[in-house]
């Protein structure tokens, strides 16, 4: 294929600029591949695990997620605990505010300001969102005394009744998450403080891991669109590949190859878990997620709508 | 400024998205800053310096730079040689392809092919630009024997008539092209190869420092946009500060500041030139700047265009 | 403090060159800094976390890992499950070999080979590590049918009697191991498998981080020295603050802090815990941890040991 | 090769450390292997050419960079303009000073003080560069009127007699310095304003483009040392390519391939030269180059003192 010269026009839109992108080098055309390989899933009725981390929760890409989910483009979400977190709080009305990368860190402390990259979260928030949990909790409890945390945030989803909310259209669409290190935010904080009160009161990641095996089969084709890096990208990958591995995947990752982290792997692995043939089938995208992911899904979501692949014609207001 | 959630809408236009991408965290709201600045560069009628590396003119940016010299938005240009080349060479009608990041490079070798990140330039294209290049020099030579830079390229791109050329959209615009690393490329080695046979023959880059400084002065507002990072990036910031330091900045780039490196500075460093003093004048945005680069852009043209601010009123086809 | 010029001498020790990268620029001085911080830790008695992910097992930094909870450098270790699961293969006489960054992925697969990075891991290591989880699991259940992820580490380091191994080295010298994700790896597959056959067996999470907050208290100075992102480093961040903040902090890490994400997240922000009010008393280095790390910790062992601040005199071999 | 568990042992030295690397994953072995492949630039006795950009001399690598031309370690050496002025103005007797990432700009700038990454450079340095630079210029306008960038620095350098002088060290030990772009600093303002007064005053870059071309032919062997990029890393492999390409090379830098940019080349393209052949002769390390560079040099220069491949046995004081 020949590279041909980018050109603006007017009211251009984001599929077509995305188009135009798949003949401009570097991550230009490796965008463009990435939407395709969406498409392909789509196409192709593959299992789609989409994993993302914490910090694009808070971001804004929030609203997004929950789209794909209610869209029916994203079958299993994986995600950290904090994004589970900061998806309450905005049900439960929180703001978080768009701020600067070289903050006065001190200064902000002293306000009650927790910073992440540029987005500031106040402590406010967190205090809320610990007093919503105690009596869900207690509520939950009564039920059972064992509980998955994909089980849990189910419950959680229910209760929310946010559109936006990732959790909320999670559970309505059927859609399971997965947090294989449900402790490690202000979440584990209070399921500890719970279990205190209540020793009986256990949380089964052992069977959850069961749980997400069980999401798909050696059969079926099954895809992975992974944002960043951590557990997240990792829990998604290691579970397809117990059941034989993706047909599909697309890394989206500001972090490279070079120090072996998990973050930065790139999708040629894909090809090491025995499934992948084709090149065409992967991509793994270089730079910032709340850039690249909007451009690439858009692309693939436009397609969807016109070739009739979405649910109620894509109308997001049902 | 609030974190809102973003959502798709069906056909949603470049514009919407950076438009959205403003109340999203990280690099999003970065570029929808950048895009800001370049806006008010044009309504504070900034003299603004476009900086380039080759690799951006080789993966098809090259006529989009063509068009923003066309549209009155770039005012002086600075870039490396190789940008050059490849500007004449695709005027002449040949192709790039888009191949691999991770293609064989001792194949590719064999086959006559060189490989600059995922983009191909083919040996015959550096043939055909040595070609084309003898009988030019031979004529400029005629008309005098010591030359800038600039007044070289400035009569190249005068005989190439094309309207994607870089080089003829700046000749015909008056839009100067510095380059102060002119003799390396191949159009270096041409250059030597023709005065080991006119002795007399001069480049004369000192002279070409003094034209750069005269295209603004103290009294003018100066602006940057920068993309990548080499010797482009700091000849414009270099010959502006010398002029008063630019009121406005853009840096696009994929290299961090914790290496002192000239391609990772940020506007930050702005401040220290003195001029810029207003955080919203200044902006840093990381990523590929083949996908950052566009976008941020086409918000700016497509405001420029609203507001009557675009030479016959924005239409490419005059 | 002034710039000096650096010049080798011969045998230069590696103490010497990182006091010499005091005096140099960018990653150098930053370098020198963390080692300076780790020194701090120990002779102002800090309780000190460190934190890596498991491809710094695979690497060959466990030896050093080992050695430092062995010469009471570290006193709480986090990490993710595959550097458990790496340390007890090493310990069962498995070896990991260094190939390269490029691997053909589909051969390498074929030939029942994984890649992280440029280490590679066979098959056959990980059927190892499940012939040998299986007797010890039954084994450990007929003790009690509830256990926190620590106490597990606790008890399968005290089989392993290997002096490089992390769980032996820990289980013998008092430090608890945390890992929030413990499913996230083979080892999880094991232990899903395992409750299989035994329903009422279960890993309690949620007590860990009781445990982990009880590692320290609000009145003792607490340390952490993170290397690479992920669950890890945010855990240990996470359970000292909950302690009233850590007072020192050193992070290594090859992530920048422009997505948001936490591997990138710098040290500053450790100043908005509200403990960290010197300047002096944290560092953040960007590089490949398998190369700022044992700069780093080298130099701040030699200052112990001529102190007289290790154990056994530094005697490795006791 | 195997993994082998890194530990510390007392007194460790840097050359023990590089050995060690070897059998470290990640950075830590290409890191090793860079410095067997600069041990056989020099057994085989290439043409070895060391690029580095500006920043790297301001950071105080200088000394460094000047010991090895004295060790006869490089034998061309390619940089940008603001490095041969850093280099004059600490001959000078000027000192810069070790700073913060993130100092206030503003106020930097009301001080006078120049930001490099964190490096600190007075507006005094530059104008002590002034006064001393136009009697010196004059003096060698006297001598010719037409001057290639070497021939100048040759001059220059043999006036500055200070041992840690990259020019002084350069004129005395008959080692080449190339700048194709010797416009882009304050030393090309000078050069404008003198030219303003001595209007046949020339700074050839084309008769120096041969220049290069001459430091090697067909039939020795070439090596390249690069740190970082910029055009000084692309002028030395544009070169040596010219004359069939150098069969070792070793690139240091922060940058990666995924922008197509020439700081992030790889090693691997250098196979695309056609020379080199062997996986064993190049090697590309991701990291700054003030810990990598270092590191990898010094173990060369080890072996190199215990093989007696220095002059004067290596003694630096001669």
């Amino acid at each position: 294929m020949y590279v041909k010269d980018f050109k603006w026009e007017k009211d251009i839109t984001v599929k077509k600029l995305v188009d135009n992108m798949g003949q401009l080098g570097y991550q230009s055309v490796q965008l463009a591949k990435a939407s395709e390989v969406i498409i392909k899933m789509k196409k192709n009725s593959a299992k789609t695990y989409l994993t993302f981390t914490s910090n694009m929760v808070s971001c804004g890409l929030r609203g997004f997620f929950a789209q794909l989910v209610k869209l029916k483009v994203a079958d299993v979400l994986v995600t950290t605990v904090g994004g589970i977190e900061e998806d309450i709080m905005k049900s439960l009305g929180e703001k978080f505010s768009i701020g600067n990368f070289s903050a006065d860190d001190v200064e902000l402390h002293e306000r009650g300001i927790n910073r992440v990259g540029n987005v500031f979260i106040k402590n406010e928030s967190y205090m809320k969102l610990e007093d919503w949990m105690n009596p869900v909790l207690t509520k939950l409890y009564q039920k059972q005394k064992r509980w998955t945390p994909s089980k849990l945030f189910k419950e959680i989803g229910l209760l929310l009744e946010d559109d936006s909310s990732i959790l909320y259209q999670a559970a309505k669409n059927d859609v399971p998450i997965f947090c294989p290190a449900i402790t490690d935010g202000s979440f584990g904080f209070h399921l500890y403080l719970f279990q205190q009160k209540h020793k009986d009161f256990i949380v089964d990641v052992v069977a959850d891991f069961g749980n997400i095996l069980f999401t798909s089969n050696h059969d079926e084709k099954k895809a992975v669109i992974s944002l960043g890096g951590s557990i997240s990208k990792h829990h998604a990958i290691l579970s397809t590949l117990l059941n034989g591995g993706a047909s599909y995947a697309v890394y989206m990752t500001t972090a490279h190859k070079t120090s072996g982290s998990m973050s930065g792997a790139t999708t040629n692995e894909a090809k090491s878990w025995g499934k992948v043939k084709d090149e065409s089938d992967v991509a793994t995208v270089h730079g910032d997620v709340t850039i690249t992911f909007p451009l690439a899904m858009i692309k693939a979501l436009e397609v969807f709508e016109e070739e009739g692949l979405l649910p109620f014609g894509g109308d997001n207001n049902e």
